[in-house]
């Protein structure tokens, strides 16, 4: 497929996602971490024209200037932003603008790739897609929980498939040795997964299957959320502060678990894997269970040995940089390594990971609280 | 005019002032003071549902039961509702919808008017149409702080009129005796208005005029913002921890002092009148001058011996109940008596009160930090 | 008596407040409105010797320049400060450096004292002996606060006296009027009651005794505390923010009240004057009973007809400037004027009022939400 | 050494370490990472009180039942404690009441070592040692930080000791391999040491020597806080939300930097090793130098190549399990293991540390932003 192709379906899936929305869903911003669709549809815009086509394109003309200060997510070196928690305060500019904004640069875009482009251009293009992909996970998670937390629990979707999935464990053994870490192909990966590295790991055994909500209600009814024993301290911590007492999107009516989905309101299924638990849930769960959660260099060298890319897993390691880890020079170095603190690895891939998106070498990293997308569990001892 | 024809005159208007909106604006709430203009149009409708509606039309079906949840302002008698502070977070019920339940309300209501319906609805009537009007004036400082605070700082108006004012300040005296102050008519007032009572002045100055932005540049410019002897301790606090240097919307651009108009930024005009100010810069500014705010009694007093309603007008009054006030029973007796503490009496109107709606024996109050009111300044000694 | 002997009588007094204290209760700041006794000696301290030794006693030298750093309460004429909140964070000065340096400054003034100075210095010599009159019962109630939040409830003093109390209400009728309000005599008073002048009163009831601890459990036990018709909009969010459902220092033992006084926790006497609550339990009480709280106005006129003194006594008024005040110049002039917005006026005095402090002008004011001082309530219909 | 007299040692220790303070410095808790002295004092008394001579010591009566409320630190399993924020606020028990609980406390432990106690409690009595070893250290970081924030800035001893170092970088190159990382003796260590395993390293150079106050003279004067492509996001904002332009207790005295030591307040010498600077700083500092910090597997695969015991090093290592770390059961369990999220490891050991507690195979935590210990950078690429 080449790169104008490749565009084109890519810009395409994220519009197909917002599709089912009111204009009202791409402007909300119920706390900080979920951004408005409109945002997202910005964004990804403004990533193309600002690394590409303002560089590349002979002849450009920006869109709107001022568009730099909104649509900047974090890039530092590209200029003053609107902060993140400021988002959802900005009606202008509208859905109209933005998508006219996001025709104008497809145009363009399709212009340049039409014609005979530097092949510096290829990396370039590939982060960009691999970008809009990532934030195709992020909208979808961004529009479950601004219609998940409406008190009205409109559905984004008529109908969603559930594969029913067994609560018994079972696990496979590794053995202990030297394991490469790490990517190592030709084709496209984020600079957090280069530096292919050896490790070496102990013997140990990790679950073939992720835990279902079944599995979990059991740890719920045992009074898991309050026996301090297994919990982080800061886990504790953010129990108590927050009131939690199962995962998100769940209440309880009249008794039975109940949870929103893309389709509504519904009861939990306790035959469909666990979603939407922070790493603190994760890591009590499995204390509570008498084990422990994968690192995720484990996860790496067990990988092919089970199947993945439901949720994405909580590992114990903490997102660090891996040896030899360089920072690419301008903006473009600010993609990850600046965020190497404080926060934990997840493994795998999601159902609403963009197809095409995952690999095993693959490093999601979030804080150990956050609970909005969609994050499960797999045992290991 | 009869009952009927003024609901659709007071209902049209409050729809007329949204008609410049794109459907982004209705969803915002960029601080928890200013509610998104949708909630406004459904609790305006929510409020007649509520209050008549359910009540007095025989077989009426609500619209929606989960509304009363959403649209819900702070009638405790009346059931739970969203805390203030979320209502930008929702973006459903969308406009369209709740121009539906507007009009499926306005059909209600006036079914019911064309009948011959109970007198006892005559004062619920009128307490709706002075509350609709009490949220027009809201809508339009709502919207003005949604779009004044936008980085592009669009446009709500083609034009607005301004008039001209001399910066020479004027005095009247009045005598000093008793005079009877509050309401004492036998058209609508609220109650805080009611028990007409005497009270003793002591002979006063007051001036004609309201304070023009010319004066106040001349206190900005002599340090007033920083001189702590001219500010209530709080005052001061409010200054330093919100970094405040000049009146809201105002900003200086290579020198010169531009603030955001309905028409977008344009420069300050030292002849119009000074707007947007705080309780405690308009003290402040007083004290600047060797002079002092009026009292509410001053002013009423006062007030037909001079020219008032463009502006807002902060008194040294706190807001407290009148002699003999009684709260009525039920979510009606919510309106105004529990509001009675921290806050201050503003005195007259502004350009954005509704027509029809002044009256000399009005009491507006709000907190004295708050500013995005058509607030104004006008001396005593 | 002549100025020396005063001075001494006065600045024996504060000591013999702080006589029963270890080292350690001097030093703690459990909340930002209560101060550690010690910076309570040091800043009455600080008071005569930068206001009138610096200035009056020829050839002064300040006993250590850095401690106006450390014992300026708020006077902004008089340079920086430490913040309130920090106040609790400071072991040094110690309590012994900062009895030296009472000692010091006692003895400077003495000197001054024997001497024959200025007549103007009368005035600053009155201000100095009612601001250290003020702290004395701040020393009072801050010391009550620091033990009775303390798990070990120390005592601070052996035994107590209590005055028995009936819960019967009587009230005696004012008639509707003229009044004087505000000093008058040759005396000392603070600015804030000067300008005396003429108020008219519609005619009033208002009780001649004070509500006891059983006449609030009543309100307790009837659920007061949490039915919203009683409370003032910004007293309920006091209430649910802070889980309030009883008097500061009450606790419920075994289902029988308890409070911390200055003897140690003890069972509540239903007979005795209600102490420790807010302006919003005040007013909620009040609205309870389908009265009111008086105003300051009403109190000062009523008050040579009924007993007060063992408590301070919320008012409906605001506190806000009589007419024709005005701030003295310099520093003295931060002593009141400046607080004049957000507060309520209490009237009276307490058990813990400093002897000969006490006055029928006299104006108390603190912020609504305020308990740990001796607050109580009187009724008015 | 028998356990008897190594008991006498320890807890000697303790008291010489307090010796220079006045009763006020063991009472204030100027941020909440600080401790007050006395709590120290109580709450290492309390730990052998607990989990000794409750357990072991027959017949033993408890000195205060409530003291556990008091002095207990963080272990859930012992019953409620009073928050950490809230231990600055307790004046009582007083100074005098906590030496006589640890003379009370230390009689009875004397009588139980005296006897023929049983061998289990060795274990008890190491830890006890060790955790008291570990509250010396932070005894002497939080009388700095209690004594360098105070604005009189007074000193705890008369003189120290400076040893020069110079500041340019010698570096040593460790090979690749298998490295065994953990205890592995038969003496004491903490639970978090344990679990010897192997860890595979690339080559990596490591410095012999740590960063000094010159050499980070030089990245402020480079303006290295200030800018953004040195620091995690997270560290950027810290700076930000801090105002932080120095390591802790540096301040600039016309324009010579200073810094509080125990002897107060003096010049910063340029050959001195650098002090008191968090994670953010450390890791920006070796990003400016185009460096990065070790591992926490490096650090302990080449210590015995370089001295180290002067500064704890910040590694890159976040504080996780090793290979099968189990945490123990009961309160012991608590000592480390709920900790293992969110906090950085650093490693060596410093200047205050308590004598013969240093270890190659110590594992210290913090949290990333934290600086008020005496903390040093160790280069690597």
């Amino acid at each position: 497929m080449d790169f104008l192709e490749r565009y084109k379906i890519v810009r395409k899936r994220t519009e197909d996602i917002c599709r089912p929305l009111e204009t009202e869903d791409f402007v909300v911003q119920p706390v900080a971490d979920v951004s408005p669709p409109k945002w997202h549809i910005g964004h990804t815009t403004w990533f193309f024209e600002t690394f590409i086509l303002k560089n590349y394109l002979q002849g450009y003309k920006e869109f709107n200037p001022e568009y730099n200060y909104v649509f900047n997510s974090y890039y530092e070196t590209v200029g003053a932003r609107v902060i993140r928690t400021d988002r959802g305060n900005l009606s202008r500019p509208t859905v109209k603008d933005i998508f006219q904004y996001r025709k104008y640069v497809d145009d363009s875009m399709e212009q340049l790739l039409s014609t005979d482009y530097a092949n510096e251009l290829n990396e370039l293009l590939e982060l960009g897609f691999n970008h809009e992909e990532q934030h195709q996970e992020l909208l979808l998670t961004d529009i479950k929980y601004i219609l998940g937390n409406n008190p009205l629990f409109p559905a984004y979707t008529p109908s969603i498939e559930t594969i029913e999935h067994s609560s018994v464990e079972s696990f496979i053994t590794i053995d202990e040795g030297i394991y490469e870490i790490g990517f190592n192909g030709s084709s496209f990966c984020f600079d957090n997964e280069l530096g292919r590295h050896k490790v070496y790991l102990p013997q140990f055994e990790i679950a073939t299957t992720l835990v279902t909500n079944g599995a979990f209600i059991e740890f719920i009814e045992a009074g898991g959320y309050t026996d301090f024993r297994h919990w982080h301290a800061e886990g504790l911590d953010w129990v108590k502060n927050n009131n939690i007492s199962a995962p998100m999107y769940w209440h309880s009516i009249y008794g039975t678990w109940h949870h929103y989905t893309y389709t509504g309101l519904t009861p939990v299924n306790p035959h469909d894997l666990l979603n939407h638990i922070s790493f603190y849930e994760a890591a009590a769960f499995a204390a509570w269970k008498g084990m422990r959660l994968p690192t995720e260099f484990e996860w790496e060298a067990a990988a092919d040995k089970f199947t993945w890319g439901q949720r994405w897993e909580w590992t114990e390691s903490a997102y660090l940089p891996y040896p030899g880890f360089k920072k690419a020079p301008g903006a473009i170095g600010e993609y990850n390594g600046k965020f190497m603190v404080n926060q934990k690895v997840l493994r795998g891939a999601s159902e609403v990971t963009s197809p095409g998106h995952s690999r095993i070498t693959y490093r999601n990293f979030f804080h150990p609280h956050l609970r909005w997308q969609y994050t499960g569990i797999r045992l290991a001892q």
